[in-house]
């Protein structure tokens, strides 16, 4: 049976991909693309690019009473975070499952929201009933989760190389996180610092020490003691995100441990693949996929790490990913309308 | 003795290229960079990368009683067309000379900006007593003049190419100009059109039949019939112009013909380079310099010719033209600040 | 049934285009994947960045006696011009059928492979017999043929975009075709003019007068007395053409004429979409994507007509175009392999 | 009194930037460009863009023989590392001094030479007579060297940033230098790695734990126990290096405390900026520049530092840096030729 989804927010980079994949899914029927931005009556098609010809709902102006008329069994809320923070209460009441892509619920402390995200959240109590879903570690938490946390994407391009390294750290591990983002991580922005002439040929670091991503890849990653390191950039391209990581390692620990930790952990993942030791992965590899691609090198010496782990931002770090959690959650193949 | 000049937008790009050059000319003195934008109190040096550690005034809020009373000698103004050409008039009144970077004096026929810019000449009688600022094409108007219009970046690349091949013009000739130009050009601008990730690895054409450089271009090559068939496109670049121009040619003409009327007309203008018969122009070439490269190639057969044309369309097709204009004005070496 | 199908120039962009889509096609299955490069024995997932994890042979060295032992029932040429010229009368003789995605069988006259591409043509008796694949204009030459020459990505670019227009074309019109090429299009190349450094920024014209792609334009049109003018560019973004075509109109031709034609030519072509009079195509909407999309625009006064044609070079104009020949060749439906 | 320089290696691209720099520097006389690869008689104003209508002598091919007739009191070797290796000596032995751009004379231990860049070093001895060139740090050793070594791009990017923190180091401390350099960093490259095709839009880390500039910076900073981990990446911009350091401070190190440390170090350096706590630079800032900027944050809870630093690795990494070395070495003031 094929599931009634909604996806609210529609008209950004994310909606849009979540778009063009939902329309090809063989299980989900798009009953309602809406925007709170007001692209009212814009055709499904012009969503984004690939979907010339396909047929759709036209796009409406995001109310909740009209989605909830819409009668979906799931809705993608690809929103801006304290729309979903105040949203999300009334769709679970009203039956309604929610993927949110936004940060709204992907912490699990009240306070983190007023620090980094600078409104006061609406409904804590809600946190720790999110499943955060990074879907290779959310152990079997997705089948009839009534409310996902799809990961940000620095976060998911950083954990995924992270967790199956959590045997190897010494307590209080230090972890360098060096992440670089193409553009369209910022959205769709009417921005001079995000015009074409001030970012070609140029490059940047920015949110030292204050990023909202931090937070989440700390408490996700509870590691104890562990010293998160994030420093975020902004790449002159489009699209991905590749993070180089410094690892302290446990003493003694060998190349082969690792890669045999991330065969472990991945080598059933569908859209997870680590490269041989020692090679790394270009971000290209993976742009316009929902696959990851992680290599690390043990540095020689030992005692630490490299690890280069590049994805998508729009789409293992947003939409693709949070069509494999839709896919768990109601029991289809992972791959579903993915491959 | 040095003049005292004002900059009127020193905010935009154009502006920016002005407080840079002008700021190193030996003969001028910056009075006032002034921003009908409100950038208030920023830094002159905030102005250009290039101004890391100059002096010059602190940006302040354009107004007219203001720049009246800082008495500069000259009023360069990169500003709003509109702006521009309500100003203007008072500007001169008050003994102000006025080179304008804007659009608002460049045309002859009043009812054009009606039409093309969408608003009233407010000052109508003053169009036919403005110099076209082509440097290279004014004909000794230029010292002691009041008002100088300086070209659009399209019209220089574009006439430049075209003012010396008048002889070989027949009448009715069509002209093709196929230009390209950066995104620098469209000014600073907060638009998701603009953005980054909409533009890298992009191309488009645009305003075709309706771009408001069409009747400048027209007007000022002024030969009788011509048909000119001008379409813009938008080149993921941050700066340049490159014209591509296909001329038909009167029977006969030769590629001597068309190489000695280029000498006759650039051999003693320091900024413009012709270059041998047969070979093109990079873009790369000029970005940067005060300089327009152009490349010619007749036709086998004969009766066509192929013209490419480039420049800087911040330099020679606004700032770096201006301070031309400038140093003619004032009967400083054509070459002072720029070389 | 399954065709058998070889890649001849496998390691090539437009040869890794054809790999990625002939081994996601339901009707075909690659016998053969060569490259007359060496790249010997790298695995077939290393022709295509969306192929990780996709089983197929093995790259192998070409060699006409071992494409003929592995009996494909098609072969697909992206190898060097010379190359080409040189086996297809032997594949042919072996009962092969043949896709030639380089340009040797393109031309009809013989002397113009002395002239444009420096070589005698070796087989000049087979260039009146191959089918010329420009897909949407092949009238029913394809079911059935035996060697079809598939066309060069500016022709295909620009015809698609003049065919249907030949009836509203004068005797001796004059058309200036302006193509800008993404740099994919001078293929896999280990040259400093085509480097990063040396491109990114910059922008330029080539092969004014002497482009190979003149004569097939001019052949394939095949218009009584149309002066074609053809200029190509080098464009800085990786994929994908746009061409602006300027059109001599017999007087009178209305915009809604030309509509009732391009619709009449493309209404059942699933990959050719013509916007609306007015409207202009950027070069992003097929990037990635078998699709060509055109613009038009009667010129105020008329007599003249703006087209904007774009495509993927790699594509439309090579790779997916050769696909939808295949699927013509052997009566599958048009889009099998492409949608 | 001018100099005589010999330019050997002239057209690669540190060359042509010292060809540029050179051609307009007061006291400098430019009596040989010269290149090992043969572009023999090529114009002088054929190094560098900016040398359009430019004298100098003509591109000669290099022989040591010619070199040591043409009497330069200096040259500047932008040559491959074991030509420079090979010639130094034979020029200091005919009197001629020497500023080295390649990595020839950086490294203190000879047997570097052999692990990381591939060859035995023709003259061990010499290493411990070499100026290592980072100006800003030469302590009075410049007046009069006979051969300085020019630091590697990521070098000075790294070592500016890291030479005043030192005081707060503790003994063992790891720093984490994640460096990003735009293409031209990898020379002239007639490489397919390196052509615009795929770089554009692609990013990548490369040589981690294998970089030749790790040693460099290793022996330069000459920290006691210091645990230096050194990843470039490889960034789709033609120019500028980026270098994100993540650096152990001693216990209740301030911000002030290191705010000072840099104002000590460069607040008479006429190309090396400091921004305020907290603040970053971009990479813009710089490009185009003889110039370093360097921003620098304390983390929160103290006892970790993130330093940004930014240079033209063309001009700072390579040919302004050496122009630097040739003012203080001939006793000029040390901006000359450079502001």
């Amino acid at each position: 049976m094929k599931k009634r989804v909604a996806i609210v927010g529609a008209t950004g980079y994310a909606g849009g991909e979540l778009a063009a994949i939902l329309s090809r899914h063989p299980s989900a029927t798009i009953v309602e693309a809406s925007s709170s931005g007001g692209a009212t009556g814009a055709p499904f098609a012009s969503l984004h690019a690939s979907l010339r010809g396909v047929d759709g709902p036209a796009v409406t102006t995001f109310s909740l009473d009209s989605t909830i008329a819409d009668e979906p069994d799931v809705a993608f809320l690809a929103t801006p975070n304290e729309l979903s923070a105040e949203i999300v209460p009334h769709l679970l009441t009203n039956g309604i499952r929610v993927i949110d892509l936004s940060g709204a619920y992907r912490l699990t402390d009240p306070a983190a929201y007023s620090e980094r995200y600078g409104f006061t959240h609406p409904a804590p109590e809600l946190l720790s009933t999110a499943v955060y879903g990074l879907t290779e570690h959310c152990n079997g938490e997705l089948p009839g989760a009534r409310l996902v946390a799809n990961p940000g994407c620095y976060p998911t391009s950083i954990l995924l190389a992270l967790q199956p390294l959590r045997p190897f750290l010494p307590d209080n591990a230090t972890i360098v996180c060096d992440a670089k983002s193409g553009v369209s991580g910022a959205g769709k922005r009417a921005d001079v610092d995000y015009s074409f002439t001030e970012l070609s040929g140029n490059f940047k670091a920015y949110g030292i020490d204050s990023h909202r991503h931090a937070p989440e890849i700390e408490s996700r990653l509870a590691h104890p003691g562990a010293d998160i390191i994030f420093v975020p950039h902004l790449l002159p391209v489009p699209r991905g995100i590749l993070s180089t990581l410094y690892v302290d390692l446990a003493l003694g620990t060998t190349a082969d441990e690792i890669a045999t930790a991330f065969a472990d952990a991945y080598d059933d993942a569908p859209f997870v693949d680590v490269l041989p030791h020692g090679e790394t992965p270009s971000l290209k590899n993976v742009v316009g996929t929902p696959r990851c691609e992680i290599g690390f090198t043990v540095l020689r010496g030992g005692g630490r790490l490299v690890v280069v782990s590049v994805i998508d931002n729009l789409l293992k770090g947003a939409a693709s990913q949070a069509v494999q959690n839709f896919n768990k959650l109601f029991g289809f193949d992972e791959k579903e309308g993915l491959a």
